[in-house]
């Protein structure tokens, strides 16, 4: 647990959620600032920063509660889709540093949308540059 | 393999792609339309249309490359910070029915933005009332 931490808070019970799931392992509960009603958070009663330091077993956890609460909002909520994200870091949106998952319910006319603006690589071999540079940060060279 | 899948076909080497992992259940490859350059996909070899539908096991499976992904756009792109998304049904934006997670490398300035408005329950029991919703949809009850 870390100190500070809402969500460690709230996984001890020592602030308030609604709660919708829990393990041994991963408390799902809903978010108060819904992008989309139903919005649910599911988070490792573990504390880890997020997903570049959460232990592989624990996002393992993490991610068969994340569909379970997928499916649920399905059968459940009637949603005619789902959104999965996730954030790491301040750039990407992350607010609260305890890695966590959020499931979105969608509907037909829900009047939202993600502003997911698909752009080009320059031509040449600018795409295989950043390949490159990826497969060099996972050790190098194409895991087979 | 689907017949009509645009991932089947290239994780059958039938399309080209421009490949940074792979092992014996999960390839990830470049987006073509990055949201922000590095953007990568990753797919099981095996097809399913999305979250609902695909076995626990191989979300675990592919969760693990997604984490392996995330980890080198920081190594090796120097990426400030990781967005994962992923979209089930077309009101969520999913385009190819072949589950697919997103990894998106953030960079300070690099001038993206997610639409992310968070909005409110209204007062009494409304946001219970989507709790109990979503739990009647996993079987009913607080799973302990």
């Amino acid at each position: 647990m870390s100190a500070d931490c809402i969500f460690c808070k709230i996984i001890a019970g020592e602030l308030p959620c609604v709660k919708v799931y829990e393990d041994d392992d991963v408390v799902a509960f809903m978010d108060i600032g819904p992008v989309v009603k139903g919005h649910t958070l599911v988070v490792p009663r573990t504390h880890h920063e997020n997903i570049m330091t959460a232990p592989a077993a624990v996002l393992k956890k993490v991610i068969a509660v994340v569909q379970k609460i997928a499916q649920a909002q399905e059968n459940g909520l009637k949603a005619d889709g789902v959104n999965i994200t996730q954030a790491n870091g301040k750039i990407a949106g992350q607010v609260v540093p305890h890695i966590h998952f959020h499931v979105i319910p969608r509907f037909t006319n829900d009047g939202h949308s993600w502003n997911f603006p698909q752009k080009k690589y320059e031509g040449g071999d600018e795409i295989e540059k950043f390949a490159q540079a990826i497969r060099k940060g996972m050790g190098g060279g194409l895991a087979q």
